[in-house]
């Protein structure tokens, strides 16, 4: 997994490179702040031509480990400015790693305005222009591509926002099936596919490549513990029972569920919303309905679901919380098959469902719909696709949507929409929210996992835990593997050690590949410096500093400069 | 002139206080960035509670000297989100003045939407609810104002724009006879009033205080000198007799008026637009056109004009070049009378008129309405004032407008519009537009006086010559006098020394004042790099680097280390 492919969109030259031994030891999001610290300059137009779009396998991506398979796309955020780095599921990624390809970097802009396809095998890499996929929907889009290409095709696409360099878009990704549709959401990374010219990218693995592991025994028989580890881990067995659909009644609770435009943080309707009753309900609408299904091949977690309408068709696959919390109680709407339907249609847009929802419940407060408007919402995600002026204005995201209708009150740092915790109540996530590098973004340190060891209310030990919550994911993407693979490591970290053993003959101690987390936060960190979007810069929104949140009614009140004091915290090394 | 009120938006309260004899040494501009560093948190939101509009008179209002009775208004802007000084001609500051008073804060915001009115006179300061003003036009509030509150009452207002936030927005003043309109257009002003839920302000100076002097007589002797100066000056009796549209010729055979938005620096139709041109059609129209009218009270340059229909009937006043230049050969429209009109939508809506033609420069691009669609632009100013969803886009200006229609070259710098010098072929403006703590704003350092001394084309001298400009430009922003006094201070600096001392006894060597301009900027730059906005973070436009511009076929390529390095450049300190 050396090869490091490069695309110039102006020329359509494509060229192939060597990772050097440097290289090799570093993937996936760590890659991805390599390349736009030593290639992109920081002040650079996101969607111009010197920022890079980056596709980058993790470290383990080819060791078939549960969860690899993953892709991280990055590049310059169009939405926050800032770095980005988005990982998602789907089946492309499996086929990547099999070409024995670590990166595909594209860069510079076409002169013209282009639907072309990236077009990736063993012996053969081309961009096609292909007019007949422009401006179509995501599942059309990937149905033209698996005729033309056939069914075993690793196929990644953008919708029609992309396209129109929305910056809510994102890049979806699929299973060969054509069912579950991922995404890479966060960030704008749709846009900046859109801004090169390319529609889709298209995965040949006909002829595979054979990784390469310095002990495969080693290696076999740490994958074979992290599965076992995974298999008997309570919070996983969970996930393939309920999906994260679970979280929603804990939210619920503890009262951090978006409700209305972030105006409060619990939502009558949801105390009937739990993931069993979720669960009980796919199984009793049947039909092609699924729970604890897989996103990647040979997934052990498997989260995922296949969400059917009464009759047992798909409406979406899959329904996770995030989409659940921001297109539902977030509007106000508490129809699970309305809410699905609303993601299925982010989803064909091509836009991020997060950052969607977020805009949509700014929207409904400045009164383009009522909350709880089941048609409008459907509406205004239907604009988007079709880039009316309305939905060119929702389709920016949270941020620019505020700003249209003057609404003061936009959940959003960095420009970017916080997902579904609300940080006066979960305060750790305020936190990360301000000092990610990547903005709001719960999967870069969650710390919804604390509230039973910490309480989420108070302001004590929540910068400490979302720096170590930051380090470990920061590992973990850069492993190529999915946060829930965490329990395995958090249980035996020997097993990380093992894998590095394994895979690369690197004897890494535990304090070491801790350290490496941070290495990549400072990096990400260093981009965003010179880009000038720092959390010095760019704190929680007054609104949440100032509005308690009900039912706790709480704010957030974690001071800037104890914020700012997140990189003086002492990285752990005795626990993962 | 010591007087400085502050009114709490929020809770309504007015209160007093006088200025400290440190403050009573700082004005105008100079007092903007005083208060914006001592007092606003630099990375607050620029429509939120923490911002301040902060309306500040120069040094030397009070003297009666020519030019003096503008306004400096000022806030952190929500367009650049930097710090912003706009200012701007009309009666109203005669008036507040004339009460003695310096500066006019307004802080915090209301819980409600309100249309409010600030009445300001000697004996009594209120806010008065007025809800017949809401939405209303520019020249309907005047004129509704002047029922109310009398013929003689100044009067500064906001339109519809302000009202909803737009970040075009602009504030209005007006003359007695409500026919003069002028703008504090840049940065966005107006959606800062608006957000403190004031529509307008209205002055009643029945009783005024009596300013005080060191020495009357020199101050006497030194301005009926400076008035000499002034109307022996070839420049101003230029300006009297054309006004700026006088520019437009020149600025075209060198080529850089932007048209059809900035991709040549010069229009065919242009040729038969020159000043002189100009003034003979307001001249044969007649009627209620006038060439060389004042915007403030005792202007002896008078370089405003207010420009008749055919009947004779005011279309606009006053049309300036600026205006003229961005609505007409930006947008492909050359029929004077169409322009003068798309101006007037501006002035009513209320919105600058540099920002909102560039945005529909963007539009136009983007296919909205082709170029040179007269009634396309008529529409697209109209849905401005009427907050439709495009109106929305458009009236936040010409960076949202190129995102939300996914255009890449969009004029602008800080997120502010570029005026009508395009920086590729008038390359000092360049340097003034990245590295002016104002964004692209040519009134904080316009080149273009140097194009008789200095090649526009080359690179060199421009960073040396923006950096006295922008020294020059604070002095004057500072003292309270339009930048048009300019030679009467360039011909005899030793005029600005008898003013300080006949002023306030003070003795300040002519290059303390050098300094002192220096410091204003410093001050700027100190705010600007705390919110995060510097120019290392704002550079230019990449199109303008790498998009040749006609006729001259010229890039900007002034590097941006050398931008950065202006202020290592020294303060020229033996000329003006």
């Amino acid at each position: 997994m050396k090869r490091i492919i490069r695309v110039n969109a102006r020329t359509g030259s494509i060229t192939e490179q060597m990772a050097t031994p440097e290289e090799h030891r570093i993937g996936g999001r760590h890659f991805i702040a390599h390349v736009l610290n030593t290639e992109v300059p920081p002040t650079c137009e996101p969607l111009g031509r010197y920022n890079k779009l980056i596709i980058s396998l993790g470290l383990f991506a080819d060791t078939g480990m549960s969860t690899t398979g993953q892709l991280s796309i990055g590049g310059k955020s169009p939405l926050t400015g800032g770095i980005k780095e988005s990982n998602t599921g789907g089946y492309a990624g499996r086929r990547i790693i099999n070409l024995g390809i670590k990166t595909i970097i594209v860069e510079d802009l076409p002169d013209n305005d282009l639907t072309r396809v990236l077009y990736v095998s063993n012996d053969k890499m081309e961009l096609i222009e292909m007019c007949d996929l422009k401006h179509k929907p995501v599942s059309e889009t990937f149905s033209i591509l698996r005729d033309r290409f056939g069914l075993k095709a690793g196929l990644i696409c953008i919708g029609p926002a992309g396209e129109m360099k929305m910056h809510a878009a994102g890049v979806a990704s699929v299973d060969d099936s054509g069912t579950q549709v991922r995404y890479a959401g966060r960030g704008g990374m749709g846009a900046l596919m859109g801004s090169k010219g390319i529609k889709a990218i298209v995965v040949n693995d006909d002829q595979p490549v054979q990784p390469e592991f310095h002990d495969p025994e080693l290696l076999k028989k740490t994958i074979k513990e992290i599965t076992k580890a995974l298999l008997e881990d309570p919070k996983s067995k969970n996930r393939k029972l309920y999906g994260t659909l679970d979280i929603l009644d804990m939210a619920n609770t503890i009262g951090i569920v978006p409700t209305r435009n972030f105006s409060e943080g619990s939502f009558e309707p949801c105390k009937e919303m739990t993931g069993p009753k979720f669960a009980a309900l796919v199984k009793e609408r049947g039909g092609y309905g699924r729970s604890g299904t897989p996103c990647v091949p040979g997934c052990t977690i498997q989260c995922s679901n296949v969400f059917p309408d009464k009759n047992g068709n798909k409406i979406v696959a899959s329904l996770q919380y995030e989409s659940l919390a921001l297109l539902g109680p977030n509007l106000g709407i508490s129809s699970i098959d309305i809410i699905a339907e609303l993601n299925h249609l982010c989803n064909e847009v091509g836009v991020d469902s997060i950052e969607t929802g977020a805009a949509l419940g700014v929207a409904m407060e400045a009164g383009v719909y009522a909350f709880g408007d089941e048609a409008g919402a459907k509406d205004m995600i239907r604009q988007i696709g079709q880039g009316t002026v309305l939905g060119r204005i929702l389709g920016q995201g949270v941020a620019f949507t505020g700003q249209a209708f003057g609404v003061r009150r936009v959940p959003a740092v960095k420009g970017q929409a916080m997902p579904a915790y609300d940080p006066r109540a979960l305060k750790g996530n305020g936190v990360t929210y301000v000092t990610s590098p990547m903005g709001a973004d719960h999967t870069a340190g969650n710390a919804f996992e604390t509230i039973r060891t910490n309480n989420p209310l108070g302001t004590e030990n929540q910068v400490y835990n979302s720096r170590q919550l930051q380090v470990r994911g920061a590992i973990l993407d850069t492993m190529g593997v999915c946060l829930f693979t965490r329990p395995a490591f958090v249980q035996n970290p020997k097993l990380l050690i093992n894998l590095f053993k394994a895979k690369f003959g690197r004897d890494i101690s535990f304090e070491e590949i801790r350290y490496l987390g941070a290495e990549v936060l400072d990096l990400e960190r260093k981009f965003n410096e010179r880009a000038g979007v720092s959390e010095k810069f760019r704190p929680i929104p007054e609104f949440m500093r100032e509005e308690p949140l009900p039912p706790n009614n709480t704010v957030f009140d974690i001071s800037q400069k104890e914020l700012e004091g997140i990189w003086d915290v002492p990285v752990r090394t005795d626990a993962f």
